[in-house]
């Protein structure tokens, strides 16, 4: 497999889809442009997600912006800067620095994934484990934080942070987008973002990067209200979500299949509108053309310490296991966190059906013995702050004041009130996809060989370019009606105009960056006005009519089989 | 005007366009979220800059994305580590840090935009300028790096920028995009991405930020290549810039009219192609709905430290003047310091017509007479690195080697040689926008005041959604068929739907968000299946068949005048 990756990567580069960035200084690990050819894909990849996750939705999502940068209060109480940690070690000889756990699951083949520092250096010590460069004694096991850290402003100590996912803008805004939109729960709040990870040594492409771009909802619901016929799982009725339960994980289990609603019956999934998301999930994943893939279930060790529980979206590509999104039910922790660091009320007010009548004790001041100023004071100094509960205890407790009990001044009288709701913390579903990861793994899954050439079996939505137009030969007509198509096309195609080299070259480079249909203008469109159209997956031609040209492009990119569109040549321009 | 500014603020914040980050950690200046109305408007500046600075020029632009992060080295080759500061000075008693140059601006009311750091102590102490606070004194002025630093990875020491710029970012793949794509000049790389500036005091909302999004052309040309018959500047034949020039401005001149074409034959633009992406900026901004606005040539001193001329295109809005684009012709400077502290090789072969001959000086080894290999070995670490002159010239200076002339086993001999082509260093081109300030310009250009009511005036390809559907009343009926017609609607309109509040109040709040038409459903609709259609500007209604509702929006959206399109009705709905 790592055989197919370096392909990729050097197709990725040739192309111009995407290469180590600053390479000219010799590169830095996690670090990646995105090329022409690149961006053009990314970019449908980022439309088909907002499709997906935003305006089939629109009735209750909206999107939003908020800045990398934060002040540090907010990862703290985020609980990033406590927790965002991965454990490193250091040689005492060579001082490289390794990250600890993935040392020892490289030597040992074994997974230590949430043991402590301490457990992980007696590991190392026990085993003997060594400086892979150097031979030297390794040190002690340590945290390190992955927030990269910067100062805001001219004043020092101002610490900021780079935001690791965009999720915190979305819990910080909170309020404000709820009183500017809807003003009801649940509302999703959609971001497409750039974070940075202060990775210790990242590695695999664009699997794991120090800087990428998110794109996740923070999805605002009332935990409360278990009326599942609220959540539109209709719309997803032949949809079987393939999961890998933690407890079918600890004895080595398999993937099962389960309907969508059973998921939720049987509670395997513990938030129904997390399985929502993550039938929404599988329909985009499947949409980028990849098609085998299980969700599993993280341990409780293993999950991000906001969460209650956490599903990863394991893509299959020729064997190989990848996570491609993840979904996390954060309960209420993130809001409850910030009103805390914050001191803001950022509850919602959950209204009754009806309003309850309930008992509520009341403290009453008998004003006609409290004239007397500084026992009045004393007396109202002592009850400051206190619950009626409390002052009633302690008038049971025959507390006194001057020697008076304090029952002389103050008496306790239950009343009915009427109550029409109450305040509470929305929980939080999170479906989340890295965008440049979602971009390597589509055009790994999308990478053929046929006949010792490459090319790229994007899904037609997703291709950087719709069409190819190409003149046979470098003949002044014949590029002119190349030009005429390519300007008549425009309108509604994404077109890729290119009269350099032979034509058996340029149909290879419109096949290695995935450009479904070529169109080639040939001495043959002088007389008869026909032209031929090139299929990159099966490589047949066929002619047509100019005239004709739009309705075929239609009906080939609404699906229609290729052979079907025009009469079947040679491939006699190959 | 500050006082539209405010009103603006309000709005954003009331209708979710913009707040400030943070909010409810009491906000932090320079950084703003953009929120779900803001988001759908800034989306469509960015596609309409993309269609006027990349598609509508693909054949010689195209499009990548790189970090925000960098290493040290990247920033020192840029000159941004040097140069990239804003002088700042400390009050001794409450350590108050102020931006001089603003400080003694707002105190003394002149410019002093250039001075150097002396320069300003020296005003701040001639005219007694203190502490605007406490009144304390203020120490000397230093200058302050506006770069955000950072550090990357587990080493300490390996230091790293947040960009202030995407430039960089095109620079340093300049060769490889090259490589990827055309591979001849001119070339344009273009990039829409974050960016931070560490502002001292960030003020006047989106107008100074120190985290926003850039999108910008490095546009890469042959420096001789004279010939302006191959720069499509007939696409802008009637265009005319208006330029305040820097020699007008040194008098306390005005802005001029010049043709485009008058413009580079004059040498008012010294770079024939900085003037057609001027052109280009003019007719994006017009687009944007900002129909005043003029070029405005930066003196030498108020260049930033790569340019060699530089014009800021300047909106003028209800009388402010606001820089919304800067152009800058940045020669070679880019790429030849990051050939310097890379080593790499940054040049561009440029063939010439016809081969040209050269004498060229070859060195010719006597070999018969060194077959002593420690002889041999002597005159080969002699010659070793130098050229034929210098080789000539110790012959004529009788050098010897072991007593005998060197000249007795070295000739040189004169050759004429073939030469194709030579290699040099492209220049560049730079013209740039910062998003969330051209959102801000483009609202504020929008705003209106009707009878005391707010409406966004919005170009309708900006508008963050083109239609609203309004039941008149909450009537089952009624909100089926409104949802009928948005859901028909939808396939080719971004579509708002609302039924909550009275519908003056639905109407007030499309006004304020800026969507042109707003359809309105009512008892009528099911009597003749007629439905009414609002203008946002005139507040004026026509009634039309649903049946023709599609024809007439493609015509209201074409530019039809609304009235010609249905039967005006009084606003009863209102």
């Amino acid at each position: 497999m790592s055989e197919v990756i370096d392909k990729v990567l050097d197709l990725a580069k040739r192309r111009g889809i995407f290469w180590s960035s600053y390479e000219i200084y010799g590169g830095i690990a996690g670090f990646y442009d995105i090329g022409p050819i690149g961006v053009k894909i990314k970019n449908r990849i980022v439309e088909l997600w907002r499709k997906y996750f935003v305006k089939d939705n629109s009735d209750f999502v909206v999107e939003i912006e908020s800045p990398m940068i934060g002040p540090a209060k907010v990862f703290e109480a985020s609980g990033h800067v406590e927790s965002f940690t991965d454990p490193i070690v250091e040689c005492n000889n060579c001082k490289r620095i390794y990250r600890a756990d993935h040392l020892i699951e490289d030597v040992l083949k074994r997974s230590v994934e949430g043991l402590k520092p301490e457990e992980l250096t007696r590991i190392i010590r026990e085993n003997n484990i060594r400086c892979q460069y150097c031979g030297g004694e390794l040190g002690e096991v340590r945290l390190f934080n992955l927030l990269f850290t910067t100062n805001i402003g001219p004043y020092t100590g101002n610490l900021g942070y780079i935001r690791p996912e965009t999720a915190q803008g979305m819990f910080t805004a909170f309020k404000r987008v709820y009183e500017a939109t809807r003003q009801r729960l649940p509302i999703g709040i959609a971001q497409v973002g750039r974070v940075g990870r202060n990775e210790i040594s990242p590695r695999q492409g664009l699997i794991r990067m120090r800087e990428f771009t998110i794109m996740e909802v923070e999805f605002f619901i009332d935990p409360e209200d278990n009326n599942i016929e609220n959540i539109p799982l209709h719309r997803f009725k032949e949809t079987k979500l393939n999961i890998l339960t933690a407890s079918e994980k600890e004895k080595d289990g398999k993937p099962q299949e389960f309907n969508l609603e059973e998921s939720v019956r049987e509670k395997i999934i513990i938030q129904p509108w997390m399985a929502y998301w993550m039938a929404v999930a599988s329909s985009f994943v499947k949409a980028l053309g990849i098609n085998e893939f299980y969700f599993e279930e993280k341990l409780p060790y293993e999950r991000a310490h906001y969460s209650k529980q956490t599903f990863d979206q394991i893509a299959v590509i020729n064997g190989m296991k990848v996570e491609i999104s993840g979904h996390a039910y954060r309960g209420d922790y993130d809001l409850s966190r910030h009103m805390k660091y914050s001191g803001q009320d950022l509850t919602i007010f959950r209204k009754y059906k009806e309003p309850k009548t309930i008992k509520k004790k009341n403290v009453i001041v008998n004003n006609t013995k409290l004239k007397d100023k500084e026992l009045r004071k004393k007396v109202m100094e002592l009850l400051n702050g206190k619950s009626a509960e409390e002052i009633e205890q302690m008038i049971r407790n025959n507390v006194t004041i001057d020697g008076k009990p304090l029952g002389e001044f103050i008496s306790i009288v239950e009343r009915e009130e009427k109550v029409h709701g109450e305040h509470f913390i929305p929980h939080v579903v999170e479906p989340s996809f890295g965008v440049e990861r979602t971009l390597f793994l589509t055009i790994l899954s999308a990478y053929r060989e046929k006949e010792g050439r490459v090319l790229l079996s994007l899904p037609r939505h997703l291709a950087p370019y719709d069409i190819a137009v190409f003149p046979l030969l470098e003949r002044e007509e014949l590029i002119r009606k190349s030009m005429e198509i390519r300007e008549n096309l425009s309108e509604k195609y994404e077109v890729l105009y290119d009269d350099s080299g032979s034509i058996g070259r340029r149909y290879a480079r419109a096949d290695e960056i995935g450009i479904p249909f070529a169109i080639t203008v040939d001495p043959q469109t002088l007389l008869d006005n026909s032209v031929t159209i090139r299929d990159r997956d099966s490589w047949k031609q066929v002619r047509v009519k100019i005239d004709d040209l739009k309705i075929s492009l239609e009906k080939l990119f609404r699906g229609e089989v290729f052979n079907k569109i025009g009469i079947e040549v040679n491939d006699s321009n190959e």
